[in-house]
């Protein structure tokens, strides 16, 4: 039996963001909380993804939009050391001191140390000093354990200490010739990033045909085609077949599986991620330890008795984005809070309707490519009766005012039955605030003859809105 | 009796983009249309206004953001030939034959000359040659003559020939001293984009004791700060009595109403618009010819017998932009096809609502300061249970991912009875892609428990809406 100290109504494991919202919702509701965390506090994304790639692609992005601006010219290139500097404050020097504090005031109870499930309502937290502390909670844990880099087996490849999402965004040389495993949203942004800042050499294997095969065909077009003007050299229809690094930290070959082969000073592997369910107790009340904790639309696993057991962010399996596990945990938290209290749980507001209504993402590359709903094919495939409509962003008049050349482009599913949009993406330099519109309509499927009166202002971007319904044929 | 030559279904007077917009609408709905224009096709918005101030504009902005974000730096000051050589290009060195070849395509007659009315669905157009021509309509005859700027009865002023909108907008020669009268949209604008191309003292002169006073307070406040630090002198209650300008071109001085003076090498005034409705025979079919032409919900004009009269845009009086001109348009070129065809014509889509509940506004300064809907006291004044709440931009980890330092600042107007916004505003650096979301959702009266399941990405500033809405009590 746990100490009284060791009983909290919710015990949430995990301190990246969803699990720091879920605290968070539930304090709110009035109930107690311990976070149960073994390393920083803030997760990933705070430290060694959204954040600090961000960080390292802005600079990069507005050096591209100043040599698109007639009359402004910069001086140099862009210096690396200052924008590295940055993106050492912007994850606080990797010192979680702030974020730690942030969950006390909440007010909630930080834990540092490895947590684990130990049978219904129990958590055991291995201590970093070996010491293991038995914690138990009233009414719920929250699993919020996130994920981790995947490295595929290809002989070789771990022994040569490849980078991963987590090195390279905490990046403090940049390395001069840089070779990329993947196409997808890390290894774009980084590949990006880095040639930005310095790198001279950057070779991305895709095993594809096409960068961003997830989304709308234009976009990996898009991409390639600014990647190629940028420098970045991609090799599609590659598979690493082994990789060679004799000297740590020497060079590092990758052999391909055409036999081809790449010669670099760092690899990035960015081939997706796994999720950290493997070692959280899951056996311990009768989960597989495999694949994502399947939940339902107000976060609680299913097949456990009681239904104490909750899941969000990464580990299950919804959608990888951290927005969409925040969203997840406030959904979590407040369901925690209503059942707790005896209150509905059903209201609106305590179901999640837009992981797989309207998830939003954004690679910010340049051009920065934005995407919510679902693309057409995958409409398609779902037997959604779909027409869909393209326009080409360059074309719309505030697009032109903003850069010269202004290159992109939209694209809008929309299903015929209902008249509303399953999908809208946008690819273009500095298109990120134009996807918030389209999350709006897609989630609450405003009907497009409604949306006809959102009348974007002149001379904007957003007009490309205009465009796509009249494309439509309103 | 007009020649057959001369008869159309719908002749429009005006081809600002209103116009414009008007005779493609008909033409789409299967109507012959003809289109009168004394000046440039296109109108004042693409030659004198919109276009060619954000060309101006753009750079201006660009280099602030350039400021505010570390391992980048011009390389000297903003070229301003190079960006006049741009702007010339935006507004195609005043020719307007792109325009008219544009008119002629949809296709629809172009009638250059001053289009007047003559009875009812008579219009007498006085060409430049100083013959007149007889063009009759079938079913209706659209007013699209747009505003000219508005020069006050100061004593010297029209004399001192000062700058308005057009001669700002055309400069060729950035003045070294700029006295600026007003404080709205021109005023701001203008100051910025000449004040960042090389004007070393500008001084603008307010009547009252805020910039942008029908906007929320803090915009203004935001303004006055950004413009103080770029070198801008703001007198807020100071009124023109008397202008001097001994020698044509030369400096022109201001006497204000407090017996203070300016002086300087031109004078801008932005001091609003006068609706071009005084010389169109609007007498000749019983209407009267000062004021806007009241127009019901589908753009025609009230107290016409027969209602063959329609009004789009700026005469109007609805709202002074050029988005919402051409939302006019479309819905009374749509109307006008219905009616003829003696179809519906009080579908949705055929009537203004936007007018009303959404029209967004953009001032394109630094920062930009984006608008939707009512402000908290026009929503308190209309009687609405109002709740206003606001939040930091710059606490949003979009915001600081994207500036050093990001100022900026965000509002929403709830109508707590229908839980619908009523209004919002955001002002901050490169804000303006984020106003179409709250066009969307004031527009679509979408209730804050929907919009709570968009969900922003992350790291972007569109995360304001979360914050937004969770100081709300989401």
């Amino acid at each position: 039996m746990a100490d009284q100290d060791d009983v909290f109504d919710v015990i949430v494991i995990g301190a990246g963001p969803a699990g720091e919202m879920a605290a968070a919702r539930v304090v709110r509701g009035g109930l107690t909380a311990a976070v149960v965390e073994e390393r920083l506090a803030g997760g990933e994304c705070a430290y060694y993804a959204c954040i600090p790639s961000k960080a390292l692609l802005r600079p990069v992005d507005l050096a591209g939009e100043v040599s698109r601006m007639p009359g402004l010219e910069l001086r140099g290139p862009i210096d690396a050391a200052a924008v590295l500097a940055r993106r050492d404050e912007t994850v606080s020097h990797l010192d979680d001191g702030g974020q730690v504090s942030w969950i006390a005031n909440l007010p909630a109870t930080f834990v540092r140390g490895r947590g684990r499930l130990a049978g219904p309502l129990q958590v055991e937290v291995t201590m970093p000093d070996g010491g293991v502390r038995a914690l138990r909670a009233r009414h719920a844990v929250v699993i919020a354990t996130g994920s981790d880099p995947f490295i595929p087996d290809v002989p070789g490849l771990r022994e040569a200490r490849p980078w991963t999402n987590r090195e390279a965004t905490s990046v403090q040389q940049v390395p001069k010739r840089l070779a990329v495993l993947g196409g997808g949203a890390v290894a774009c942004e980084m590949s990006q990033a880095l040639q930005g800042l310095g790198a001279h050499e950057t070779t991305m294997l895709v095993r594809g045909d096409r960068l961003l095969t997830r989304m709308e065909p234009f976009t990996g077009d898009l991409l390639e085609k600014s990647f190629r003007e940028s420098g970045i050299e991609i090799r599609f229809g590659r598979s690493p077949a082994r990789v060679e690094r004799p000297i740590p930290g020497g060079p590092v070959t990758v052999h391909a599986d055409d036999g081809s082969q790449v010669e670099a000073d760092e690899l990035l592997v960015g081939l997706g991620r796994r999720l950290s369910v493997g070692d959280i107790g899951l056996e311990t009340v009768g989960l597989r330890t495999h694949g994502p904790i399947e939940v339902d639309a107000s976060m609680r696993a299913t097949g456990v008795p009681d239904g104490w057991l909750y899941a969000v962010g990464d580990v299950n399996g919804r959608n990888l984005l951290t927005h969409m596990g925040k969203y997840q945990a406030r959904i979590c938290g407040d369901v925690i809070s209503a059942r707790a209290g005896g209150l509905p749980d059903d209201l609106p507001a305590l179901r999640d309707i837009a992981d797989e209504r309207g998830a939003p993402q954004v690679i910010f590359t340049d051009p920065q490519i934005c995407v919510v709903g679902r693309t057409e094919s995958a409409a398609r495939a779902e037997g959604f009766a779909v027409r869909a409509v393209e326009y080409d962003m360059g074309a719309v008049t505030g697009a032109y005012l903003q850069a010269d050349p202004y290159i992109g482009r939209a694209k809008a599913v929309v299903d015929e039955d209902r008249r509303v949009l399953l999908g809208v993406t946008f690819a273009g330099p500095g298109v990120v605030d134009l996807l918030h519109g389209a999350t709006i309509a897609v989630t609450s499927e405003i009907p497009l003859d409604r949306l006809w009166h959102a009348v974007p202002a002149f001379p904007t971007v957003s007009e490309i809105w205009l465009r796509l319904l009249e494309e439509y044929g309103l």
